[in-house]
Formats: structure tokens, sequence, C-alpha cells
């Protein structure tokens, strides 16, 4: 049975040794999915410059996330990317979609970088609209994509209904 | 129509004032569940201090992650927390519920410190076992209760089925 | 002659101790101007939410470099804000006036959190058009009002021409 | 007419892509200068290290903040830099000249983190000597030197008078 | 037998509640030791302002650190300090003691802060001297007094001669 | 006599310029131990996952701590790491030795990110056991092996008893 990498022999946490892998390009991209009330999902719609854009603030909360992520995740490596969007899409009319993409090219993948710009995003939504719907849920949650490193090309099978 | 406060009449993104708010004793609940693979619930289960404790790693991530709000979520107000706790359940045999409880006394509430704690807690999961369950998603990540301030007690009908 | 309250009687530099001070509700305004050439001011202006708004950036990032102030200058304190704002106006056709206000309640002011919004507000709108306009210059960043604490009232007779 | 490279074509924020871009070395310098009244100028020369060095801390805030920059800076790339220095000359009885130069090898310049350095230097002069001159402005914040990369040599033709 | 409070029942870590703690005036003073050659100590001394102040760099690094404290240890609340001061004495003419005090008025106490204040001073002082004496060993890092909270005053018989 | 060369020649202190260094591989570990009493002591021993695990806190503290260093340490270079661990064992029954190994590829070592780890992961213990034995000292924080770099391989002569 497989192991958890992240710990030694004695059931010690480490931050693993990558001293002896190659630096290759690598790409990861991870999706979310925010539930909402119609009348919240209209009230983003409508806004935009005017009125006040969520999504603008909630992009730049999870591009500036996505550099925090050694911060966050204890075992993270700390890396340099070389980029990150934030893209979001109203998969249904109560519902929008986060994707976040996340290049580098090291010694690990940039997985964690891209759920944590996901994941930052949509609390950012969330935050913005709270007042008026506390109920939002995010939903799906996860890693669509990864390229580059010794694993190869992973992609999700069925990502979210778009 | 409710308006969203983060913004002005212009549609600026703004830190709102609550310096007219009353200081008062506040809590948030929030919760997230991971779905994965039984070979991978079987392994974080296995573990404890002998083998890798996935979990208790997973929890301080929760709570350091807490007192980083302010940083993460970009109109949030910095705020000293009074207490943050991090459990985990196994809500059936592949799918473990996060949930985070923060208390602070202040004049505004701690939601989006209870649901980055859950975030990050999950993600922490996420980043532990992704060599071996790439496939993990994080679903229902949400606010189940608040209390004190001005909107008064909300607590979520349906919290996940435990 | 004065004596500067960041060093003891030997010289050495120290977090001046505010414990007695009364928490009185305190108030600062900062204010910078960023001299552009006539076609970067243009660009900007033509931007907004479909060709890219560098302002909303730029203020997102000034309030929330607010909240890290104590963490960039060395000896000030840590401070937990009511408010931020930060607000652009065109003083002349090629010159963007940024006004930063803060505002809470504690044993300190809060002039340097202002003022550091204000300079990160800046230089965010220079790194986003210096592929464009590499010569941008921040001129008069500045403390234009302080409310609050034993100094008193301040207003700067002579604000940027506007 | 330029377009602003940190959106993209429907006017989304980005974190520019620099993968592809080769690793040069690179060089930035910016100032900024301080204007003062005489007598606070003459209180900082005095100073030193028995009566306290403003200029020492000065000095080290801004060391310090240009690691900082992709934390203030929102779409700017976290850099490694290989040196960092922060210099001050009395370009008049009253006025105090700021120099920082970064150097790195990079894909990206480091142009915000000189401006970073700068701008931070001189807000820890004026937080530190606020109490005796709270007028004290900061002007002619800019870059002032850049090699490197694609765009090439760039050199301000008028610097501020020595 | 005592209990560790950072741990609920189950063995869990937590962040310990304090919301029912009242707030009173506390203090924490902490001492390191820097046990050096002889020639290291002779050159720090010889510094000063004109060949580089070891010490003002060590002292500013303990303000700086002290107000980071949450974020080094895990389960500490964050604090808004009063106050921070780190001095220096030559207790023999090669060992460097170092004293940090730091107060403020809250609902915990702050001795952590003190603590991180004089490690991170020593650590300083070792990272400028180390290419000439790698050997420097810090000794006697520990708390020296306590004031305020419940659970009243300490204070530690033998403090380092001095 | 040899310089210190975190400042320039007029006494200054500056990031030193690493940019004509090599990359090499590069460790270093550094070592702390933490004097308790006996009572403590067999507190922590007896602890674990059911009681509450104080060592795996302090490891992770440790770990992310490391990642930290060029933040809390004013003149260090922002490195990213490939490896950090932390390891724990009783030299004497009432002494707890901690020793951190750090590794990575660049122009400049990595002792003081080993040292910040061992410093922080003591800092840690005496945190969570604080409540019981106030009295606990770290004494030896020193590095005790370097490789890598054009200073060679260094190591300690004499560690400390195990």
């Amino acid at each position: 049975m497989s192991e958890l990498t992240h710990f030694d022999s004695s059931g010690s946490a480490r931050m693993v040794d990558v001293g002896d892998k190659p630096v290759t390009a690598r790409l990861a991209r991870a999706e979310a999915t925010i539930e909402m009330q119609p009348a919240t999902a209209e009230i983003i719609r409508s806004g935009g410059a005017s009125k006040g854009d969520v999504l603008a603030v909630a992009r730049l909360a999870g591009i500036m996330a996505s550099k925090k992520t050694s911060d966050l995740i204890p075992l993270c490596h700390a890396l340099g990317l070389d980029s990150c969007t934030v893209e979001f899409e109203w998969s249904s009319p109560a519902k929008l979609r986060i994707e976040a993409t996340v290049r580098n090219q090291g010694r690990t993948g940039v997985e964690m970088e891209a759920l944590v710009a996901a994941s930052v995003s949509s609390l950012t939504v969330y935050d913005m609209c709270k007042a008026i719907d506390r109920g939002m849920t995010v939903t799906g949650l996860r890693l669509i994509e990864k390229q580059g490193g010794k694993s190869g090309h992973f992609r999700r099978e069925t990502e979210s209904a778009r």
C-alpha cells in the first residue's frame, strides 16, 4: 500500500526532499463552484465597474493567495510562480464556477497553488455577498489538470458541467 | 434590492467602517467535507502518531490560517481571535467532515475566519494525500452557525449528514 | 530641542510604550499624486471593466497594504483598523491624485497606515503601466489630516490642487 | 495603442506568464526625496549611534520591504533577490535623497522591488520624525535605471539634483 | 497531574479560549546569551555607526519579530503590543546578554513575544557574524519575569550573571 | 582583521550581493536543547496522539518557520528550500534535544533556516508547556554542520552529548 511521503518512517511530518527531482515545466488547474440564491447571482452579474465588481476583487484575492501557498499549507515548498490566472463562468444561473491555472518551472508541482487560488477566490465572493446570502456554499473544489513532473499528465475525466 | 456593503455608491471597493458597531461576543462555525477513495480514508485512519497523523497536521494548518484571514480576504478587518478549534469526523467511510469554530469579541463577525480554517484544513489533507488520491474533492464548504452582532443568531437548517 | 521618541536615552530604537495613552477615535488621510504621460492617463481612463481596471486593482492593493503596515514600518504598533478607503481623481489630465483614509479606535494614530495605503496604491498603478510609461513619478506623498490623540486635529493648509 | 499586459483580452487581471522569458541578470535603481523642515534634518544628521540613527532604521526597513514586494503589489511575481542596498544623501540641507538598488537573475525585472524599498525607507523616516515634523513630504519616487531583460537598458535622463 | 491546556480532552491541539479572561496589564521579560570568540566580541564592540552596528540591526530584528509571534508559534493568539524593547550588555568579554521586554493589555500573556524577540535578536547577531565565527552559541534563552494575569508575578530567581 | 560582510565600507547594512556565487547543493544542521523539570518531560513523553502530541506541533512549527527565515532575519536572502526536517531525542530524562536539517540548491547557505527551525521548535515546546513549567530554558542553540559553498564543510567538533 502506498505511503504518505510527507511522513518519515517513524511517522514524523517533514518537508519532502525534492533536491534530486529535475526542474520541469509544470501546470495545474483547479476548480470550485459556488452555489447561491438566484438573487445573489443577479446582483453579482449586474455589478461591474459602476456598481462594484465582485469578481474582480475575488480574482485578485485568488491570485495573491496563490503566492502565499507555502505559508498556508505546512509542508509545501515555497515556489516562484511563472503565472496565475483565475476565471469565472456561470455554469447555471445560480452557480458560479471558478477555475485557477498556475504555471511554474520547478522541482515540485503547483497543484496546491491552484487549489488555494480557487478556494480563496470562492471565499472572497462569499465575503462580499454574505450580508445578503449567508447560505452560499462552495462545492467541487478540486484539481482538474496537472502537467509536468514524474507522475505525468493528469486530467479529471468529468469536470463540472459547463 | 440589497446592496453589497463592500462597495461605495460609485462601485469602489472599501473596507467597511465598523467603528460605530458595538463590541459583542461572536462565534462562527463552518464546515467542509472531503470526498476521497475508501483506500485513502483507510490510510488516514490507520495513521496516528506512529505512521503519520494527517489530521493533526491539517488541524494545525487550519488554526494557523484562521489567524491570517485578513491577509487573504481583501476587505476583511484584522481581528484578534479568542479561540479557534478544528474537528474532524468520518461522516461516511470515505467522507471526512471538518468543522471549524472561531470566537472573538469585536465589532465584526468571524465567519471568514471559520471558513478559512475549514478550507485550509481541507486543502492540507489534500496536500498530504494527493500522491495517492489526486481526485479528492472538497464539498459543502459553508457557514453553519453565527452568533453575535446585529444580524443575530444564524443556524443552517441542514448541516451535512453526520 | 525635540527628541525622537522612537529612541531611548542611549540612542537605541524601541517600540514606544503606548500603554498609558487613552483609546480614542482616530482618523488619518494621506495623499499622493502620480505624474504620467498623457497617453498613459488616457489608457487608464479608457479601461474599466471591459479593458482592465487599473484603479480597481490599485485601490485593493492599497487597502490590503494598510493592514500590513506594522510589518513594513519597523517600530509601528500592530493595529486593528475600523475602515480603509482609497479614492482616485484626475487633478489634471496627466496627474492622478490618490487619497487614502483610515480610521480606528486605539492608543496610537493611523498616519502610517494611510501613508502606506497611498504609496502602495501609487506603486501598483506604476506596476500595471510601467511597460508603457517607465518614467511615471509619485510626488506629494504626505499626510493631509489627522484626528484623535493628544496632538489634536492636524490639517495640511494646502492640499494638492484639485 | 499599447495594451496593459496585466490584463487579458477580456479585461481580467492576471499574473503575466513569464515562463518563456530567459533568465538574465537584472538591476533596478529607484529614488525618492523627502522634504522636511531644516530643524528636522538637523536632528537626523546629529543622531547617529549615540542619539538614535534614523537612517539606519530606515535603510533596514527598505531592505526588508523589498523582500515583501510580491505580497504588496498584487500582480508581481515572487522573486529571490541577489542583493538590495539603500543609500541616503542630503541633496540640500533639508532634502534627503534615498536610492535603492536591487539585483537578481530571473525572468522578470526588479523595478518594483527597488521602488518598494525606496518608498518604505522614506515612510520609515517619516514615522520616526512625524512627532516633530508632521508635514514631511515624499517626492520624486521613481525608477532611475533598469538593466536586463528584453527592454534593454533604461536610464532616466535627469535624476534628482545632487 | 497538570494537563496541557493547548490540547482538548481527546488530545487535539486548539487555540485556547481566552474570551472569559479579564483584560489586564501584562509584562514579560526574556533573556538569552550569545557565547562567541573574544575576537568576534571585539569586532562587534568596535563597530557602531561608522563600521557597522551589529546590535542596532539585531535590536530591530527582535522588535519586528515580536510582532510576528502569532505567525510563528502555532497556538498563540494574535496580540497588539503596547511596547517592545531589546537591550544588550556584555556579561563577560565574550558573552553578549540580550534582554527583551514586552508589554500589552490583554486577555493572555506576552511571554512568547518576549522570547521570540530575544531569540530572533540572537540569531541576527549570529547571521551578521557567522562568516567570522561559525561556532557562536545561544544559551539561556528563557523567561525571567512575567506580570499580569491569573498566575500573578513570576520572577526567575537567578538571572544570568551580569 | 575580518570584516563583517553585511556592512559596506561606510558601515551601512546591506543585503550582500550573491549574484556571482555559483549555485551549489547546500545543507545545514542546527541543534538546540530544552532543559525542563522531570515532570514536564514525563508529560511530553506520555502524550502522543491520544493525550496531545507536543513534539508533533513543535516539529511543524519549526518546519513552517524555516520558510519565513528571510522575513525574520533582516539581511537574509529569500531562498526556496528543497527540504526541512526537525527531529527530537531525549538526551537525558529532562533534556530534549532538537535537530533541524535544511537543504537547498542556491547561491548562499541555509544556516539561518536551520537555526530558525530549531529555535521556533524549541519555543513552541515552551509555549505548550509553560503553564506547568515556566522555567524551561533553551540552551546550545547553534550550527552543527554546514555543507556546500566556498567555505566548504564545517562540522562542530563536539555536538551535544546524546
